[in-house]
This record gives structure tokens, sequence and C-alpha cells, in this order.
């Protein structure tokens, strides 16, 4: 069984991606091409907000301060968003998809070491709002008027990648709760190895599937 | 009866006024000098985006493209924000509190304009959510560390009001139906400077609120 510690880190961190994934789309959403576009991408926002809501709440049921739970991950998290800060529109919506996406199924691993009701919030926090079609959409449209864009896209996609497993790796390295949940749950590294493969499947897949593949 | 094209129109205005109030809530949010007071400013930007939605799907049901009727008051409403960038977080809370609810104010006047349902809408839009607790305990925290920025903050207070009854005028000089609407409602001369004194008395009544009057 994981510890409280190792849960409210987990939560925390999870809160604070969702706190900063808010503030990134709405940020993000001001470069779009047009009103509804901007408009859909604020939604993606506002929907990732009521998951940070969530758990907060659950971190304060567990007796933790959320502000607290947060704060270690809030440089980690920053510099991520830092490092991957899009220039155009498309950028933004790749990352949101893409980069979002491969935490998403990050987070759906480690959930699978922890109890049943968090579990399921955590598995509620991650579903995406629709946000596949969107930028499914928004690439194929961005594309079709300037089809160079592509290598740019799939070169994007391989740092959103980089940059996320470099901050993941710090973050083992720092909480040691987090990372005993982590090898404890993957069991060894053969464990630890097949998740990797099945989060960089999934990823493949995002690619494949926008077109920035091959 | 108003036309459609006013209801169309005060409803666009409506609309756009809470998709940058999201934009700008959460941009103000950042400055915010701990974790826990990011949290809640980034929930009155979400609150907003919720009040978008409303508006947005009355606009559909009216048969207008939100986006189409957003347009002409893209201008103005961006105008009014980027005269009155806040440059400290107790600049920004104050902005959500004094800004927005003049604004919402003077929506609700006109809301009585206008039919049961459509008024209804308004008014369930322009609930503040809890911000004036908020502003209040954020503008007190801040006075009680530095009391010498109240006098730049009742002065802002008045830019705020300044700018933002600029740009009300500039939309109804611009926007016909509007103007007829505005003027049909509110009767005659005195009826306008009675809506009038009713939005300033309850401004003064929100500055006196912060301690910022007199």
């Amino acid at each position: 069984m994981p510890t409280t510690d190792a849960l409210v880190d987990l939560l925390g961190a999870l809160a604070y991606g969702e706190l900063s994934a808010f503030d990134r789309l709405a940020e993000d959403a001001r470069m779009a091409p047009a009103l509804d576009g901007r408009a859909q991408m604020s939604a993606m926002a506002a929907y990732e907000f009521g998951h940070y809501r969530l758990l907060a709440d659950r971190l304060a049921e567990l007796g933790a301060d959320p502000a607290v739970a947060m704060t270690p991950f809030v440089a980690p998290l920053e510099q991520y968003h830092s490092l991957t800060t899009p220039s155009t529109w498309l950028e933004g919506v790749v990352k949101a998809y893409v980069g979002d996406g491969m935490a998403a199924d990050f987070y759906r691993e480690v959930a699978a070491f922890v109890d049943e009701p968090t579990r399921a919030l955590i598995e509620e926090v991650l579903s995406d709002g629709g946000r596949a079609e969107f930028a499914l959409r928004e690439v194929a449209a961005g594309l079709e008027v300037s089809p160079t864009q592509r290598g740019r896209l799939a070169l994007w996609s391989r740092r959103l990648v980089g940059e996320a497993i470099s901050q993941v790796q710090h973050v083992l390295a720092d909480r040691d709760a987090l990372m005993a949940l982590f090898v404890e749950g993957a069991g060894d590294l053969a464990g630890i190895s097949r998740l990797v493969t099945r989060v960089t499947e999934r990823h493949e897949r995002r690619m494949t599937t926008l077109g920035l593949n091959g």
C-alpha cells in the first residue's frame, strides 16, 4: 500500500499539473486565429480547472493543505512549460494534445498502484474533454494551408516528450515517497520498462493520428 | 420590444465580456503572491467561462453565430483591458471586483429593457461567484502590510471607471440597435440620468466596502 506521503505527493503533482494546464491553455488560447478556436481552447482550460478543484478537495479530505502539497511540483512544471512555450497556435494545439496526453498516460499507469477511490479520481481528472477531435481538426486545417509545417510540428512533439521525461526524472529523484510508489508499483526494472513502452506506444499512436509520424 | 439585432448585440457584448474576463482573470491570477490566491482568481476565470458558454448557447438558439455576434465588441473590450492592465496583484483584485462589478450593474440595468428569459439569463451570468468577499480579504490584507497603497488603489479604481465609461460610449455610438434599446428602455434623458446615478451609487458602495473611499 502506498503511504499517505506518496498519495499526497501524487495528488499534489496532479493538482499543480491541472492548475498550470489551466494557466497555459488560457494563455495559448490567445494565439487562436479565430474566436471559435479561442473559445474552444479556453473551454479546455476551464475544464482543467474543474479537475484541479476535485484534486484540491481530495487533498483537503486527506488532511493536506493543497497549496503545500503542490509546492514541490511548481518548479519542475514551470520549467517544463517555460521550455515548451508554443510560438504558434498549432504548436499550442499539439502541446495540448500530445504533451497533456502523454502526461495523462503516465498518471494512468501510476494510478494502477493506488487505492480504488484515488484511482477513480485520477481517471476522472485525466479525461480529455474531447481535445483529440479538436487537435485533429485544427492540425489538419493548418497542414492543408501550410504543409511544410509538418516537419516542424513533428520535431516540436519530440521536444515536448523529451522535456516531459526530463522533468519526471527530476521529480522522482527528489521525492522519495513518489519514487518508492513508482518502483514498488512497477515491481521491478522489467515492469518499469514495460510501463515506459506502453506510454511510448500510445504517444506514437497520437502522432500517427495527427499525421506527424513517418 | 427590443429587436433581434439589439438582443444579439447585447448578448454578443456580454459574451465577449465574459470570454475576455476569463482571459484577463487567468492572466492576472499569475501575479498572486501565493498559490491559494492564484487558485481563487483562476476559479473566477473558470466561472466566467461557464457564463460565456451560456451566452454562446443562447446566441446559437437565436440563430446567431456567437463569433460573429462578439466581433464588434472585441476592439472596445480589448482597448479597455489594455488601458487597465494591472501592474500588481491588488490592482488585479480591485479590477475583478470594482471594474467587473460596475459592468455587471450596467448590464443589470439594461436587462430591465429585454424579455423575461433573456433577463433571467443576464442575471444568471452576472452573479459574481463570491468575489466580493475575496476582494475584501485580499485588499484588507494588502493594505495592512502596506497602507500607502490605499491612495494608489483609489486612483486605480477611478481609472477603471473612466475607461469603462469611455468604451461604453464608443460602443453605443457605433451600434444603432443597442443605442435604441438603451434610449427606449430608459425612456428619456431623465431616465438615463437616473440609471447612471444608480450605477454610480453602487460603485461608491463597493469603494466604501474596500475602504478606498474618502
